[in-house]
């Protein structure tokens, strides 16, 4: 589409470019933004810019924050025991919008997932490790979502995990299958969090011609 | 809420702000834009700028344009003798992306509207008057949308070009192509029913043998 000029050709293409953002809705975005003031243009403009910059990863516990360690790892409020691992630091917003956890959180960014490719390198892993060694922890609780990629993710931590002889929790099945934790309500999640179970140590293949 | 860091919150805001963008939405353009590389973000923060910046009216139809007078005004291929008068710049592109007209526009940037207290003044009235007298118009063509307002509007605007001698249309109202009779509300199909059109005769056979 030659029709458009050409400033207004680049942010239709630049917004289409967003999640969620089609072609159409980039069209009726940027008449808006020719047609509101100039002042909330250079707002959103400056937001966007401050927000990339202003914004790192806490050196504990890898969510975004604007100082390092964040304010959840050096609050004294929080229980210094317990780790809540999660996907996506959306996924700790969501988590800490219930309330009901007091402990520090572990953010993955990301998932091992075989068939993307995604290994356990791809993840804040070693990071979770050196954490884990900052601090006396008792519990790991793993709040990955309930996908097959989560759950591939909350094995390898767990078996990650065990053998330092710190109990490992997985979050329970409240979250329907396939779901993912932004999208439920604070009362499911806080179910989840309060029925978590102690994930089971891998059996060990027994040969039954060794055993005599 | 306070567990967004302050940047990151601000950029939600602001999103927010969009039509169309609640703050779930927000939330998850917020952390897509973190993810992903700085340069993606600084050029639609750019794209933002340069698109406000270099973005004017036309003086002639008013529409968006990045030249004053736009491509469409100071085309030599289009027909000088008819302007087509439409409330918003994307309805001049949704009728230019036919491909059918090849006159003039002049965008309204709006609709009177007595509800919501918009008068004559609040569009490009003027401009249109001033556009004109410009040109030797011959037909001005009104493609206001079929709403209350648009049918206030398109009338206010036949009343007011038709005493200078100008043949003044409108188009047509009906079901729309593809549409089913059945989802069309009783306005469309009376609307469809009185501007019936009568249909062209299909050609009658010439039987050769009675030519004499």
């Amino acid at each position: 589409m030659d029709k458009f000029s050409e400033p207004i050709g680049n942010l239709i293409k630049q917004l289409s470019r967003l999640p969620g953002i089609g072609r159409k809705t980039a069209q009726r975005l940027t008449y808006y933004l020719l047609d509101t003031d100039d002042l909330q243009v250079e707002e959103l403009a400056n937001a966007l810019l401050e927000a990339k910059k202003n914004t790192k990863r806490c050196s504990i516990c890898c969510n975004y924050a604007d100082h390092d360690p964040c304010n959840i790892c050096s609050s004294e409020k929080r229980d210094h025991s317990t780790i809540c691992v999660v996907e996506q630091p959306k996924d700790l917003f969501a988590m800490e919008k219930t309330g009901q956890y007091h402990g520090l959180y572990h953010v993955l960014h990301g998932v091992i997932s075989p068939i993307k490719g995604y290994g356990p390198d791809d993840i804040t892993l070693r990071d979770l490790l050196k954490h884990i060694g900052q601090e006396d922890i008792k519990e790991v609780i793993i709040a990955t979502n309930p996908t097959t990629d989560g759950e591939v993710t909350a094995n390898y931590v767990a078996t990650l995990i065990q053998p330092l002889g710190i109990k490992v929790t997985r979050i329970s099945y409240g979250i329907p299958m396939g779901g993912d934790l932004e999208y439920y309500d604070n009362l499911t999640i806080s179910a989840a969090l309060n029925n978590r179970v102690e994930m089971k140590k891998a059996k060990r293949y027994k040969d039954p011609s060794s055993s005599s």
